[in-house]
């Protein structure tokens, strides 16, 4: 029996780990935490009867106690925090929250012993170095949730690190990939939302449209397998069947593969180091009559040119990129920006702002809100 | 240092294994064989310096022992033997014999004790039950060298064998994959011997084309894994970049790709477990724009299907597929018969004899003479 601790349920990785989950008496939802989607978060309580749910707003939390009054709940960010540690029992954490509001969650979560899938980008990007060292530190396990991750943690099964030449995260391109920089000027948010192969939630398929997604996949590939940023490639695969590729240096390349579902990854990362029977959907590679590649063009997607200078930058910087982004996307998706200028925001603010070596997590969090409230107030 | 004991050193597997250990101190050819490129193997001994060495006649050894008289000389079936078992040293057996010939030697070794690298496939089609059972008992390891085995060995070390819904291996289709069947009525022996891809001995550029290579394979691959021939499966793939697939019952699927360089998989089984570094070509996917995959057609290539059959009725089955095979692809090397009679014959035979359940050795070696006399006398 694996207990599990899920922040996020209503979102898009959320559901989804629920559905794997679904009709496996081996997993107990011990805890859960939504935003503010309260009939799919009631939905969910009744069938996975956690012990204890956050959620958003006082208000909600209210409204679900007198609903559910054996439930024990939180709210806000203290909330995210007391779901993540609930319980003195082990299990999973499955921060698949969006954005920066994962990171604490995480850091307490490690510090209490608790195993993490990671599904929350921000973690690694905005404190790599601080949640690699508490994971060292408290011994426990950190399993990648995000295909191309756990195309590449798969990958390494078939040869050391030591004698990794390079990781090659695999990119779709995005909704608008066929579109010249000039035909972007004029892309609608509708345009931006249609992602060729993932159903995604917003924010990410709009990352995907500018490749900062893959900018924030890179930084996380290097904290996550402790893998210099030289030896960290991306390439564009239009089908995104092949998640990702390691290539040994003895010439030898090992790529997983699998249909664009996240459902699989999940299992995989819930299953670590069993493969569970699944009636998920099968690649076919027969009807796949053919699969394309082509090299990364960083002038096409300058969001992912940022992304390896940010990193290398170490410090506060890819904290900044993401916040930036973070922002920048927030305004787009409430059409108060246009498309490039996600880019030309996250490009100034890069530029503009000063770094700090060897930061601490308050000075990663304080750069953060103040990125964002530049940009949004 | 690893001792090595390479078996048909001036053929094509032979002449790779050389120059992948080439400059390489941690290994050491105490003995070798070729048959009767007596030039080519006058250099490879100047090179090697090996202690032992057979050859296939009497005459050729007599000459080569004059000119080193240092060296300890063989000749014919017991000379393969011979190198084999060399001496009480611990070390890999190459075998790169091509045909029955390596059956003998490959259990000589292992009754040794040495470890097997195994490019000779004719020694698990015949007598795989017989030969996985010797593995085991003398504990001896058995590493694939034959590029689709060795990729599907790397694959598994992404997942339990148990967890393995299917093994596909890849085939390029051959050099005639462009002709309908009724187009290979005509078709010429250069024609057949003009592989698209890799450079390898004539035997088996004849047998990527009639696909019985596959066939071959497909037996092998149910020894060497001990894996159902239901769930092995074949694929086509002209540009041989991705050289097998092991798909897991999560719907996750592991490939390992590389160039078309049988010195990859040679590398790779020489160091195995480690990754050694290399110079050997870089496969570049972002070169190569599209690889293309399509299903296998039994009527298209009936000996592949064949083999499926004979695989399944085990005992001597297997070996008069190989048997035929390997005499009518000889008549044909000879222009004594056309392209598809190749098929006819083997198609022929396989319905002719009566099987043998739980064959000896013996019954197996007879076996391979009689239908060899009866197609070549």
């Amino acid at each position: 029996m694996k207990n599990i601790f899920l922040l996020g349920a209503t979102g898009s990785i959320g559901r989804q780990v629920l559905s794997v989950i679904r009709g496996r008496p081996d997993f107990k939802v011990k805890a859960l935490t939504f935003y503010r989607n309260i009939d799919l978060g009631r939905r969910i309580i009744y069938e996975f009867q956690p012990e204890y749910v956050a959620v958003g707003s006082y208000d909600d939390m209210m409204i679900l106690q007198a609903e559910f009054p054996d439930i024990v709940f939180g709210h806000g960010k203290d909330g995210l925090i007391n779901a993540a540690t609930y319980s003195d029992d082990s299990g999973y954490l499955i921060n698949a929250v969006v954005g920066s509001a994962g990171l604490k969650p995480t850091i307490a979560a490690i510090k209490k012993g608790r195993d993490i899938l990671l599904a929350n980008k921000e973690t690694l990007v905005m404190a790599g170095e601080i949640v690699i060292d508490l994971v060292r530190k408290y011994k426990v396990k950190l399993l990648p949730v995000d295909s191309e991750h756990s195309a590449v943690f798969q990958c390494l099964k078939a040869g050391d690190i030591n004698a990794v030449k390079r990781i090659i995260l695999t990119a779709s391109g995005g909704a608008l990939r066929n579109l010249s920089r000039d035909e972007l000027k004029n892309v609608t948010l509708d345009d931006a939302l249609r992602h060729p192969n993932w159903k995604m939630g917003a924010k990410i398929t709009i990352d995907s449209a500018t490749m900062a997604n893959k900018g924030l996949e890179v930084i996380e590939a290097h904290h996550l397998f402790g893998i210099d940023y030289d030896r960290i490639d991306t390439l564009l695969h239009p089908e995104s069947i092949v998640h990702s590729i390691v290539e040994f240096r003895d010439k030898s390349s090992i790529a997983q593969m699998a249909l664009p579902d996240m459902r699989i990854p999940i299992q995989y990362a819930l299953f670590y180091p069993d493969r569970s029977e699944s009636d998920l959907p099968q690649l076919h590679l027969e009807s796949f009559h053919s699969l394309h590649f082509s090299a990364m063009n960083f002038e096409r997607y300058p969001l992912l040119q940022i992304a390896y200078q940010v990193g290398k930058k170490k410090g506060i910087m890819p904290a900044v990129y993401n916040a930036a982004n973070e922002a920048a996307v927030q305004l787009f998706l409430k059409s108060k920006i246009s498309f490039l200028e996600i880019e030309a925001i996250v490009a100034s603010v890069v530029n503009e702002i000063k770094n700090i070596d060897n930061p601490t997590l308050d000075d990663i969090l304080a750069v953060d809100q103040r990125v964002k409230d530049k940009i949004l107030l």
